[in-house]
């Protein structure tokens, strides 16, 4: 296994849990940490064995508590010192946006397991994760506006998405801090849990996937639902759509489905995704920062 | 009226109900229900009389359990004996998009009665309807990553729009099958309504729209909504409704809603779906596939 | 100050309230209200001490009943004698939709008070302020479908984005009349008030943006969500918030908040608006109407 020196990466039961580990530090995120979840990400979608990927924060206090802005961490999200014309473009790009853009590709189910503080790039960078659960202590923040800045890691795209446009701006305009109660009732999380029960009840929806579905069926969903939810027309899912049922409904997975149901057990579908995807996947071009 | 050998098509008080009607089957879908659904909604497009529609199935059961896939049906919705290169393009199309794309184009608005199980396209044919109503009993299940295979009938474009990006997932995802109380939690349904009160409570919907709007407002609605949502700027239906305020009103509908307003009585709007509509409507290309 | 003689326009506390003005006639739309809500619009988007602003109607019936239809108001907005050659192109766009297109434009948050009946272009003015509360006794229509016409003001965008398709589409289709609890379940309405209490919430929502947030910041973060948010790819989003962050990083609002988070005081922001917005804002053409 890599050697991580910010974050903690546990592989059991088909599960991959990453804990941002900076306990002392509320799990601040700095670059090192971002640039150590990209490298993760692409390990886990590599390894077969891994279904399914629980996000938490080391500690009972912090999920993240937002960018490290103290220099001695070599955070340096802002590197205030910089003029405009001595950095390359690639550094000119937001952290939290390679985060948030590499999440975006995975192939595999993200869930967050909120367990404390979530500020700034600690709320955006679940955003590009696809269910959110928090503990009942859990304390969010799009506090951009009340730092001189702007929403980043792409929160622009995925918040309104994920909670409705008026609640994203409420949220984002006043940079108020508010409780799982609020994150709840306005859509931000699916559910809120005592803190001994959140790893739980995340790692039971993650063994609900792992245990019952096709590998392969569940990155094309990934793909199809967040990249075809934009499309201006319903007939670019039925494009896609209609290559991939007819291309897996004579697979080995879709013969597994029929045959485990009709037996009445647990599946065991042979397809991999490093290996056995539809010749069609990717089918999208990757998007360039230009 | 046509000969339907698997649906039920009723028309009463300006309201046609669309019944799956294999109920020792559990109103399994074939490529013929599919069909004549399409048929139906060519004949009810065209008929003025008719000004909503209300899908439900034939039984307590189910509204539709999903494709049938055994060969004596002559559902065959995956021809397995087939190779890639044997079948024509039109023929690969997947069968529950060719029918959710046609409901997208309706003139008339669709509500969904489910009466019972809908899983696989009985539960992604209904997301192409305006608005869906619940039986208490009512199961729902995105089975298809237990199945091998993906979600179909451009699901992965209606469905995230419908309950938002992360319960979408979730329930592809897991594949569960959940009940009428998730489905309503989640965004799924608009209500839930004891067995003996289902249809009742879609016909009164459709009533409440059959008494009291004109024809041409709603299907010009209908359009606007779907297609102008997904639009990039607001500009886009500003150009659109622009046009459509200066033509209708001052046409024959908006008189009479205004007199019928003003004389308290019940409109009798004279406007027809079939010859009436403003001369840009349809303003788009139909979308090919290719 | 501008004379107005359909609305009124005070400014306090970083506030700006703009009352529609005709209590006589349930606050009824007519061109020239529209156009002095964009007059007030342009002047205070030029004015930096004005930080959030919050809309209402005078009396204790009526937000807006909708659109004056009677003559003698100079209401118009269907010059029903006038023949469709007769018209120039800008004579025939929808007047709603010129001053939902400007409420887009704007710079500052706006916040829906709706103290009474909102019906017709009273409902769809108020889909393009970001955040909306209701009075108890608020009641809202979307009734196009009962007056024979559509849905106006670009309403076919904002409405879904807002309360979602299904829900979009049962009021506009229905034409009915609901009440503020509808409002709120139906995700209309951010929150329900007593009538004495509207304005005061209003005000405190306004106030916790103007207390605590850079002017500048909200202004990108307004720009951002509603324009980013129907982006197809979340790399725009990113292309557009690298290059904010980066620029306001470096400011002088930046060292505010930082500053005055350390410090433990209220922030003075000193980033103007009017004068100290990112260069590149703004970042995207004005979309003509064709």
């Amino acid at each position: 296994m890599t050697e991580y020196t910010q974050i903690i990466v546990e592989k059991a039961d088909g599960i991959a849990t990453i804990t941002l580990n900076r306990p002392d530090k509320m799990n601040a995120y700095t670059r090192t940490m971002g640039e150590e979840i990209i490298a993760a990400m692409d390990d886990i979608d590599a390894d077969d064995a891994v279904r399914a990927v629980i996000f938490t924060g080391a500690g009972e206090r912090a999920f993240c508590a937002g960018a490290d802005l103290t220099p001695e961490d070599g955070g340096q999200v802002f590197a205030s010192g910089d003029t405009v014309d001595s950095l390359s473009d690639a550094r000119v790009r937001d952290g939290g946006g390679l985060l948030t853009l590499r999440l975006f590709e995975s192939k595999k189910p993200l869930i967050s397991a909120c367990n404390g503080v979530a500020v700034g790039v600690g709320a955006t960078m679940q955003l590009a994760m696809d269910i959110r659960l928090a503990a009942a202590h859990a304390r969010y923040g799009f506090v951009f506006a009340r730092r001189g800045i702007v929403p980043e890691a792409a929160s622009s795209w995925f918040l309104p998405r994920i909670v409705g446009i008026s609640q994203a701006l409420e949220w984002c305009y006043s940079g108020r801090i508010f409780d799982a109660g609020e994150a709840k009732a306005g859509g931000l999380v699916r559910s809120v849990h005592a803190p001994e029960d959140l790893l739980f009840a995340a790692r039971a929806l993650a063994l609900e996937i792992a245990e019952n579905t096709s590998a392969i069926s569940v990155a094309m969903t990934r793909a199809m639902m967040w990249r075809l939810m934009s499309a201006d027309h319903p007939m670019e899912a039925h494009k896609i759509d209609s290559r991939a049922i007819y291309r897996l409904s004579r697979g080995a997975d879709a013969a597994e489905g029929i045959a485990s149901f009709l037996e009445k057990r647990k599946p065991m579908y042979p397809g991999k995704v490093s290996a056995d995807m539809p010749d069609f996947y990717p089918w999208w071009d990757n998007r360039a920062y230009e």
